[in-house]
């Protein structure tokens, strides 16, 4: 059996020439679309609304939009999402079941692109892959500039009873946007679904703050692992093929460490979460829950209370008192790729990992202290 | 030395291919007998009394009655339950020690089985070793349809002075029932019971959630290596003589995240003890003990408190607001089978297993409010 | 950098061969003196005074005295030892490095010896390598059985400008009584010893209870390590020579899992101190401590509150409601070897061990309802 | 990937020879100066002050003092230590942030730097690399001793916009005085400092009590395997051209085993912040920082409570009734190295070291005390 890694158990070493962060450049292409940040809000309900979708878009990231969410089952959003706030701890997974059993409105789905996209925005957003064929030509229709096809675990070969398994050479064939598919851990099954012609890949099953897939399933594999072999996958396709397919961390990063880290492990890009729901623009109020939390009868995952955590800006860009990693995520990692000597992101891809035990250093104090007086 | 892992430090990769949950087959054969879940209940007195195992049978699992319990030992085990699970904390032990000193009454073992069989469920009963030459003919003669000769550790050659080791090949001759031994941790001892003649191997010494072997006697395997030796035993023996023995996972299964590793290890079915004492429908109460926690002057385990959660019905199949594991096993199991492109048990023994850090996401974060605000 | 194994990291493999534990033998022989149980109490002032000695020998086993502790400097220890006992514990330390200061009596330590042999009982002694030559002599006199050359690291060259460093053959050579040295944790330090002439070596540097060598020094190596190291020298040395020296592992036993485990790295007998200190009979009045706790300007290790448990007899053989291995001791290694198919100690030499994480089973049922609830 | 270790997961095996404590030998040299204990104090202004310099010269050390800091910042620096000390929690960083927005005036560094020579005591200071140029000379010119480039990481090649990066090899050229740099944990990068021709390297990124840029950056190497990187770089560094460049352990030292351990790894001499910062002497008033805790955007750090904790004179060298390892550090040394039969600190690079999982034998029996009783 393999070991797999998570972020907790690596650090980067620092390079043998250094630079100044002023002299390292973040942004990240994925196809046309360049973004000078190479952060994604993920598609979930607490984090992506159409005005935080905007709003990641003046900050030079993207915001993913769910089309299997409370935006597409209510028309009136706001009034569900300070429900599922005010719901008390030992109701929340009942609550989200029972938000969750609205039947999606396919009208809503075309108005919240278009209002993202009156905005000046680029607009992406997710389905599952059970819903893509029906859904992405309506979200194209209405100016959708990328279609994200996302579910716990998706592989380019799927059989089913009910429907006809997606085939995303298909897909990709009859629309004209990208597509980007997730999530997948595996370099085999990232390498069959870059064959299908996606232009992304969102790495991650199992981590996510959000999720319990690993606790209820036992399914899932280590972040950085997960990356890693991804990564090998697109260096393996663009070599045979020329084209770049882009590899988008999407879990288990809690704090700038970890963001850091997954670029030393491979990634173009991370898609962020609990992060990012900690932001006073982010619809969930200061709460966070994933897609597979309201299953209607095998609930994986839980509301969590994360907390709001100063603004998108702040929290992208600084300036903070935060000493923890929650803040400034982009001068975090500039100020690490110039302790690497890494100038651009890919120069970063060559940054040298240890395997580091977990430091606990105000801990040790505190139990001195404990002990001894 | 080799390393010896728990199910908490695996996880499960998914496949390359998926499949949707309703496309998946859980059902275990032992023998000629075809269960539609491959769940059974411990033979222990929190978990199985005639009831329950008319329960289980109904679920399509099974329930094994311990020959040498309460069921056995008491005309009306009710009124000695509820004297258990009101012990106070620190009188359980030398409480349960007093119980089980009451001799077994030969009558009602017949009588024990005679009432499962009426209700026309299958009925499987246990015996230690040292018992079974004098109670198996008894149980037999009631009707049982199947044997389970069990105590911490069983192998095919036990030396005693007080009586003649028990030999499982003149057993297996003599009864007419298939016969199931355990417990087991290694790939020998599991080959050397298959050549005696038996069906079933229970596996696991030592991680039982109300055994403390390992602490007390310092002897253990870590359930998930113990669980890929005896399967191991399994393949080389069905390959040798054509004979498939089931290999049941009895012990270290707390979650639906364990039970799917269990079946990933190579598993045929799994034994769960704590987890089916904590239905409303156990006759522990709430409260879960061991056969070894009351051995009178050596007691190795404890009564622990599990709590009831739910119907029997709910933890096997929900439908559930829980997202931790507890209640709908065989759902969890379905879809974790469904990502990894397993069509049935014997499919899901080719997962792929990773080790893996155990994950503590929501901790994490009350740890990042704490130190932050 | 080789990798050092404590016992909590490992378990014991059940044999492929079981036997009653009746049918086992834990005698152990040191040059010409047998005991029927392989446990000495250590030579500490919390567990060993005459009375205590005797009484070891009455169980069978043998409790060291310390040449160069309270007995040995103090008329009187019972007054000494109660106002050990009552110190306030952020005194302790202080308290014992005073009680300390006192000088040793060289007429009591005749006494001493001279109580132990009147009631009948084998003597065994401990004295510090540079007080060796000088109170040697003295203790044999007084008709000690053994003399234990005893500190926290003893090799054969010790460089000293203050006393001629003490020779072992020199010291084997002018006594009648078998001489047993301690500590040591390493295979050649264990093998040039045994050169030396001595019968017994002490098996451990760093792990005790009541020792915090490790954490003030840094200095130490895991135990089972260390005991399998030296039992490898004891292994090599009876080959070349023919003579058995004893392995004694003293330290890092806390619980009767470590004692058991001991054995199957290889232990000839084991050496207790804080399980004992918890005995009614013990000096130290419920609680512990070490030689190296009262060193004038570097103490290492700490009185610590053991609790009082049961008599000794209890401790060691039992009957007992407690389920965590802190009584019968014997019981349990017996049940452990039983299981193991050993039927004497050298037998359960060859147990197979397996590295195995930690269990803690009772915790993560009252994590799962805390979470739940 | 390499595996990283700390000095918490590492153990000094004892040698097979001994030696009396004081018949060791601890004394360091850096180019032609002669230190009669390896301990520096670092530039930090929780812990080195003019005062606190003169200080560690008289115990046979070194304090650096920070040319940065608030002694070049302010003309008296007492009142914003007050300051500091009294701020409650949660606005300590705001504060630092604020106090280090002051700009540094030049002509404290002269005046600083002659009040420590007035007191007869060696004088080092510590400047970034990009001040170096800058501030050297007039350091230089008021009389230091030792000049110390620092910053979190710092190569011999660095790439910057705003200034021409700093060549070492052109600073230690143009100084009288011995240059030393830091910090840097590779084997390559501390060899090509060497070349440029430095006389100390400063060990360590990321593991410090007061420094979270493993945190916040995921940069760090465990300082272990840091300082044996650096080391082995000297060994061959010594022996391509006779020259001896001194390895200095620069954070995650908080006890005396830590430091017993470093020498192991191959340090020459210690930096200790939090250790000394516990010092009735030291400037912090109990509380300790580093210089990258008050950045402006990015803080990686806190301000630690560390407490008082006896005198410099007693930590360094006791007497003591701690028993944790916070006094009397020399004395653990030497009674390690006696134990490892080193006569001096290169000699203590030989002690072999054991991979050792962390004890925690206090906890144990609190743990078995508390689920018994």
């Amino acid at each position: 059996m393999k070991r797999g890694y998570s972020f907790d158990e690596l650090a980067i070493v620092p390079g043998n020439t250094t630079r100044n962060p002023e002299q390292v450049e973040v942004s990240f292409r994925l196809k046309d679309f360049v973004f000078s940040i190479p952060v994604w809000a993920a598609a979930m309900d607490s984090v992506v609304d159409p005005d935080f979708a905007s709003l990641m878009h003046d900050m030079g990231g993207l915001g993913v939009l769910n089309l299997e969410g409370i935006n597409a089952r209510y028309e009136h959003p706001e009034s569900v999402l300070e429900e599922i706030a005010c719901a008390p701890d030992d109701k929340s997974t009942l609550m989200l079941q029972k938000v969750y059993a609205e039947p999606i409105k396919e009208n809503l789905i075309g108005e919240r692109i278009r209002d993202i996209k009156a905005r000046g925005s680029i607009c992406a957003v997710s389905i599952t892959p059970q819903n893509a064929k029906r859904l992405s030509p309506l979200a194209c229709e209405a100016g959708t500039d990328m279609i994200v096809a996302q579910s716990t675990v998706t592989t380019a070969r799927h059989i089913s009873k009910s429907y006809r398994g997606l085939i995303f050479s298909e897909l990709c064939a009859s629309l004209k946007v990208p597509v980007v598919v997730g999530n997948c851990v595996s370099h085999d099954c990232a390498l069959e679904l870059m064959r299908e012609g996606v232009w992304g890949i969102l790495v991650g099953v199992g981590p996510g703050a959000a999720c319990t897939t690993r606790e209820v399933l036992g399914i899932g594999v280590p972040q950085a692992t997960a990356t890693m072999d991804c990564a090998a996958a697109r260096d393996k396709y663009v070599k045979e093929t020329g084209r770049y397919v882009a590899i988008i961390t999407d879990g288990g990063i809690q704090k700038s460490d970890d963001l850091c880290k997954a670029f030393a492990c491979g990634a173009d890009a991370v898609m962020l979460g609990a992060i990012l729901a900690q932001a006073e623009e982010a619809p969930g109020r200061g709460y966070h829950w994933g897609m597979s939390t309201p299953h209607p009868n095998l609930p994986r995952g839980a509301r969590v209370q994360v907390g709001t955590y100063g603004s998108l800006r702040q929290i992208l860009f600084g300036p903070t008192s935060d000493n923890l990693g929650r803040q400034n995520l982009i001068g975090a990692l500039k100020t690490c790729m110039g302790l690497c000597g890494a100038a651009n992101l890919q120069g970063m891809h060559h940054a040298e990992l240890i395997i580091a035990p977990a430091i606990k250093t105000e801990g040790k104090y505190l139990q001195l202290k404990h002990q001894g007086e």
